[in-house]
């Protein structure tokens, strides 16, 4: 098959490379379109290696049709949603059962591949994780990003008031336009100020930086979870301060969870989620389709920082 | 009444001051015995003020009859062990309703006064906000102190496996008796390497010292409560090694809880140990009773660390 391969000069270029076999309990997908995720270029550049036995090929998410169902009982040419801890950038992946979501009616297999990974990655911290209901305040980091637009909408379908951070009026905009409540320019305003004490819960993508505005944001009982690091690693906790307010801080990743653990996760999301896409009370934005070949192109534009909503590789 | 009061040089003196009056949905407690906490100490060298509207009275657990049930249906004469944010050091106190529990059958109100903070600080924290079960390992630091010796019967009447850190052979070998399964002397040997990634669910009473050795205890999906802060207040949180392991950190208190909060703990402490304590699967120890105007006499015995089990003030 046709997949992409990062070259000795961390290139992606497409090559010829086995059909995966698959274990038991998997199914193999012949894959329309792949999602281009940002952990992807961390992989690329030799960053985020895959978990152990998964896939070196990059790829966390993908849409298709199932072409052989293996053991399983699922059925040759169903259309499916999958989860990947790798393999999406390729004409076909091995996909374990647990991992297969249908496609949301009305969607096609790009809009699909472009959910997958920012709709699971959203409900099981704000939704399983920390259970966000309608008398909670959410402050949302990035919200203007991918995680941050589609946590916006699932935070205000629950009916929680919503903070973001963003950092620009028009990016602020967008936020205001899927609900946002409070619109806070992280350039030029101290979210922890404006929020001080406010925060039931809180989604963070920046890790050390904001880890004691968070704390000063945060809510009596109120529960933070740290799902990115773009603001490193190590950073000074005030564990005094997080006592007085009886506080909780979670750190999560998907990817490196077994394989139970996301089928637990995939079907949750699905049975919470998947009607909200079908009814459009949440939408999701893709910016471009580019063809598979053309992999390092999208993870160009994708660094360049011009890139608002999902890029898309599409297998022709 | 009678009560114990501060002087101006920061000693316990027994001194008369107006009974209090009661508000709604509080009753009048006689005291006869009121428990001693570590926190009492605090309090007293003026480190710990009460939170807002409470008693300046020392004493944050007792047992005693019900002399006025105020608005409540409660009787006159009705023994109770109450939870206190403040006012145990006296003859009289005003408890809210919702901080009443029942003397546990067979139990004298001196040990009924000793087990009241113990018994809801360990099962709010292991048994409610962490949800500890049989499948999990468990480390409790300060096994042999009273928050410790409570904490592991609790842990091994659930099931769990226990570690325990204590500072000698002695204390060690009490942690033992009472069910403990991996004994780890601080003083000699290193937790966090023995430990190192099996660690479900932690009780750390240390703070910013164990930080960093605790999250490198932690198995995956673990989960810590801080509980005391012997060790410090800030220490540099890894917040990479806290997401691969997708842990969670909480950090609570019990006295700063509002009444509601209070009353739900209260309710469930009664409900999920007392008749543990009936039974003797999990057994309290007192060290030793002395009349309430003994109080400074008390704080000082527990200043010297000489004391293993709980210093109780009778009230006559
Ligand atoms: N742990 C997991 O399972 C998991 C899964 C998926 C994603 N993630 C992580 O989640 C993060 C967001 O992913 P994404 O796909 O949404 O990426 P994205 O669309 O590129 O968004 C990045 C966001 O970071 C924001 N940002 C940058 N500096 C900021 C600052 N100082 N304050 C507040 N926001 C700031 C940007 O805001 P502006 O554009 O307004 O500047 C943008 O919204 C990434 O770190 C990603 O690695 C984690
Ligand atoms: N947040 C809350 O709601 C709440 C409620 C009650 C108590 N607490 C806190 O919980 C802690 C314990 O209370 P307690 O009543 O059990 O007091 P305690 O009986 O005096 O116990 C203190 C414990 O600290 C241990 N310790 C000292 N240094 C240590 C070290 N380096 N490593 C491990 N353990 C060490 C001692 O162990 P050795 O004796 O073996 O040296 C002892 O077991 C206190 O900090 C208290 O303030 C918090």
């Amino acid at each position: 098959m046709k997949a992409i391969s990062v070259t000795d000069d961390k290139k992606l270029a497409l090559i010829d490379t086995p059909t995966p076999t698959l274990n038991e309990g998997e199914v193999l997908v012949r894959v329309h379109a792949a999602g281009v995720n940002r952990a992807d270029i961390l992989q690329a550049a030799g960053h985020y290696p895959p978990p152990e036995g998964e896939s070196e090929i990059i790829g966390l998410e993908c849409a298709g049709i199932i072409e052989d169902p293996g053991t399983t009982n699922r059925s040759k040419g169903e259309p499916v949603a999958c989860l990947l801890a790798g393999g999406g950038y390729a004409e076909y992946v091995a996909v374990p059962e647990g991992q297969l979501m249908p496609i949301p009616q009305g969607y096609s297999f790009a809009e699909a591949a472009a959910v997958v990974e920012v709709a699971t990655t959203v409900w099981s911290n704000i939704g399983m994780l920390t259970g966000l209901s309608k008398e909670h305040t959410i402050l949302i980091h990035g919200g203007a990003g991918g995680i941050g637009t589609f946590a916006i909408q699932m935070a205000k379908h629950i009916g929680a008031t919503v903070a973001v951070t963003a950092g620009s009026v028009e990016k602020l905009q967008t936020c205001a336009q899927l609900g946002a409540d409070i619109l806070i320019n992280y350039r030029e305003q101290d979210f922890a100020e404006i929020m001080k004490n406010k925060c039931d819960r809180i989604l963070d993508i920046m890790g050390a930086k904001y880890l004691d505005g968070n704390l000063t944001a945060l809510a009596m009982d109120g529960h933070m979870v740290i799902i990115g690091l773009q603001g490193g690693v190590k950073g000074e906790l005030n564990i005094g301060k997080l006592l007085s307010k009886r506080g909780t801080i979670s750190a999560t990743a998907l990817r490196a969870r077994d394989r139970a653990d996301k089928a637990r996760i995939v079907a949750d999301t699905v049975a919470n989620i998947w009607n909200l896409l079908e009814e459009g009370v949440i939408r999701h934005h893709i910016h471009a389709t580019l063809p598979l070949e053309e992999a390092q192109k999208a993870h160009d534009m994708l660094k360049s920082g011009e890139v608002t909503g999902k890029l898309v590789l599409t297998v022709s």
